[in-house]
């Protein structure tokens, strides 16, 4: 029985809070959260107890914590729970600072605690079982990766503003994929953005419209196309090519129906968003979560995978910036 | 708060205690089975209570119940669940007799309760959609149906010996999904039916391999074809040719991925049976037949629907043994 | 080099020129036809000569024939073909009676003559690559076939009052497609039809709308659904089912354009009619009749099969007629 | 009447010839190449006459040349037949050195002849109809475009080494159909580029495998992934994501079977290779050549476009010596 402790009763928060609810082996006991409204809702659906971030970690019956609370309080409730001795599930990003993310790598290695990131889109079905068939060597070896990742509509210019930009925040998500993907570490990238899908982004300081595309040390190649707004829905995809074969993880639809009329031959749009798309992702993660923390097995997604992410988002910034490709800063533990 | 009592702790049974204990405002309260063991392990699981027949029926504050036992004991709980007014969610079929299932029909319409038909794959969400979409016109005057139903692999002999036959067991879902999606009652049926896939089958008295045509009163047709055995998984499929256009609702796959190399382009074979392929449906008939109750709306899937199916089965039964296309009895109601 | 006479200037007749002079080591010396514009064109186009019946025949410099004429002078030409010597290639089909279709038969095979029957849907490069995976054992034993074949729009009434019905005229093609995946000769056959489409179909005696369904001697069943109105345009597809496989054969698009917008992913509609569906159907079926003369080989497609296509819908005509199912007549050789 | 010298009897050269010989209105007089069997041949096949250069240019009947010689010999014969008055259809490149195009470009328009270059992609009809969706304003505004162009093998050392490397050779396609599918010139270019496939290729110089992005000055970008070597065989695909829709054009297929087994579902692998794949563009593109000459309307493929793709080749070649990106060279006409 895993017994844990949730920072965060928003959107992000609701969602692993139903998922642990039919997890067998696990409980959730307290739920911590600024807005003492949302969190004391949360807890009682689920049975569990609203309390301060204090409370929560000094309780020793506390085996892990997810910390789903604002970007801005990640690094230090990791540090915290690291401290407090808990396996930690922390949503990305770890911190926009990449210092600061090294900081809490370092503090979570020397605590000897899990430390989890939740890129969730590790476990979409999907992508899961691409990645298990490059694994299982059905393409020979690994040569181009494309990431296609595009929104289907832009978040609140209040969020956009706070968020560190579409690279740190939604890139994010895209730069693991690629990097997970290709099976080593890019060592150059490159990037070109623009605003064109909303003035009102590009007065904000941020891009709309990313194209990257990073190198590994070997020659292997990545590109990943972004855009805040996909008219037609979320658009997820990714493709693999080897030197056997070709693997690609396409959107998903709600039903097969597909209709004809004198015009053309139509099959619906993608799932809405990343809520429906990656519900079951959600789903998954959290269990392989426990599953390595009660067997004591490596963490699915590391720590140093969220950092790695965040190097890799912090070189195409400059690279934005200087029109050069840049080398991501390598993590030196202590 | 609708409260149940449930008939049935076998695989089926255990799919709808799950999906009701996930529905707000539902309960579940008993579970009857005379294998006491299923029925103690399903009840601990929801919190339910083992009790006998006669003690669920009698309870006042059971509100409605789950006929999921064999089919031989389907006649005498309508019955009996009638008499004590209940709402009834009952398995297919009703009966294997024709009168028998009249019989049903009319008690509980003079009980005036509630009679709902596990047709599950009129919920499936891709049928669904289908079946919404030619209600709205999008097809224009429906003219052809063609049911495309086949299994992985056959049932135990065992199973096949006391189940009523191929057309009873498994095409009435097919008659069901082409009366449905017609939207008018076929008045002509022919059978064409033999043993291929397996020599048992034919032994035990059973066809495995089924093609009927039907023939509603102003002219459109439709065709259904059955298999005991798909050698690429299970197969469900349906298309509907309108005046105006044409629907198709294929087979679902479990992820999007598709793999090339120097032989083909394939992706993952259909959802393996109908537990994975109905999952969604299993759970959304039944939150059907909850707010139909709810709020005293006609069944979405009515007795006289499973009695419909059932005289097609029937018909297509002489029709095997007579090589003459046959008329389906009509229900005349006392 | 194999000299052709070719009967006819129409449309087909048309093609059948164009697809000659595009073979190396074939020639076009004459065209006949009773509209001597038409001819005198065809012949121009292809330096070709337009003489009449008996000049054609009675050139010995004449190695085959082309009959794509008019249906009531096939077994005429035939038989006088025959009489000549000429190997000949007749547009099905070869008569509307049978038993002059026997007769045909009867004098070609006597005559010692190649009779080749243009049932051209066996040379579409995906029907041909199906039926050669079958052959191929890709599927195991054949058990099931379902054959769709529904036009974009009905001929006009002129041509559907002297066609001999939508049965021998239309589904002729879907009689030999199905005889031919199933490898087995149907040993019964029913039918359902009906004019939804258009009422002046009806009252011209027609059908506008069928189903059918046949078995073999072995157990092996075949579904063909016709409709003389497709509003999505030339719906023409074969999916066979095997005991370790099935294969499908779609329709094919003139590009391979996908749309997405805010409503639905979409791509073309079928190709549009026969002549652009079948144009290499159309070209590599003289290819083969040409290769199997001068090779002396079997007909690809014989007056055997012919024959057969034309003994299905007897009795699929019979079975509209009667409700019953109805066993096809055999043909006995003299 | 147009009447054609054409320079080159190789493997491209054939092509055209034959494309030539099944347009109406369009004759080809002579064929001139070094290798004179091979123009005899060629020139046989279609009733025309091998001669050298002075004397093909000299002729005043001819209206026309075809450039399909290898690529150090288009400049001069570009020059050559403008000073001739032909109308000029040449193959691309149009030269590997930048200020050498720009002198046939400023030859061409002093002279006043249609030059036409072969980016015979923009007449594949799947292209050729997303463009035209684009114009039509199916998406809206274009915002991102990627193109993956990838061979099913490398061409033999001996060429690659006299090709003017990957980016001159190959992805000039892919810069051509980038900026047409844009509408817009890109602006800046980067490129990443690797020798993964086959060591020699690198031992020679070249790449084989490519990641290009690329920038307008509106911030429209575009991305190109190459390779000389795709496992599944020749992989052509273009994908224009718009401010309302997103068009893609896939691969084609010689059939539409389809095959489903217990492992999977399948269909076929891309068109072997461009000489399959383009067939129908490469007879489609003569034809809007000879149909722009006769109507004197502007050619559909320009001297300037196949500078265009040039010049970004130059500046991704620079871009990959120097990391940084590059704005490629405008041209400047006298």
């Amino acid at each position: 029985m895993l017994t844990f402790a949730q920072f965060g009763a928003g959107r992000i928060g609701a969602i692993h809070a139903a998922n642990l609810s039919q997890i067998e082996n696990a409980g959730l006991r307290y739920i911590v959260d600024v807005n003492a409204n949302a969190a004391d809702k949360l807890a009682c659906k689920y049975g569990a107890k609203r309390v301060d971030e204090r409370t929560a970690l000094a309780d020793p019956d506390i085996d892990a914590v997810i910390i789903a609370s604002s970007t801005d309080t990640h690094a230090r409730l990791i540090i915290a729970a690291a401290d407090a001795g808990k396996a930690i599930f922390c949503e990305k990003p770890i911190d926009l600072s990449l210092a600061r993310v090294d900081e809490c790598l370092r503090h979570a290695r020397s605590a000897g605690v899990p430390l989890f990131i939740g890129f969730n889109r590790r476990f979409d079905p999907s992508f899961a079982e691409l990645h298990q068939r490059i694994c299982a060597g059905d393409i020979g070896v690994v040569e181009q990766v494309v990431v296609t990742s595009r929104d289907p509509g832009a978040p609140p210019l209040s969020y956009i503003r706070v968020s560190g930009g579409q690279l740190r925040d939604m890139t994010i998500h895209d730069f693991d994929m690629a990097s997970w993907l290709l099976g080593e570490e890019p060592v150059d990238v490159f990037a070109f953005g623009s605003c064109i899908t909303d003035k009102k982004i590009g007065e904000a300081g941020d891009t709309d419209s990313l194209m990257i595309v990073m190198k590994t040390a070997s020659g292997k190649l990545a590109h990943i196309n972004n855009s805040r707004r996909a008219s037609y829905g979320y658009d997820q995809r990714v493709e693999v090519h080897g030197s056997t074969g070709r693997l690609v993880a396409g959107n998903r639809t709600a039903t097969s129906v597909e209709f004809s009329n004198a015009i053309a031959v139509s099959t619906g749009t993608p799932l809405n968003f990343f809520l429906e798309r990656y519900a079951d992702a959600y789903r998954i993660e959290l269990a392989a979560f426990i599953d390595a923390v009660n067997h004591k097995r490596p963490m699915p997604v590391s720590g140093q995978d969220g950092r790695q992410a965040m190097a890799l988002a912090e070189a195409a910034l400059e690279s934005l910036r200087t029109g050069r490709s840049v080398k991501p800063a390598l993590f030196s533990p202590p």
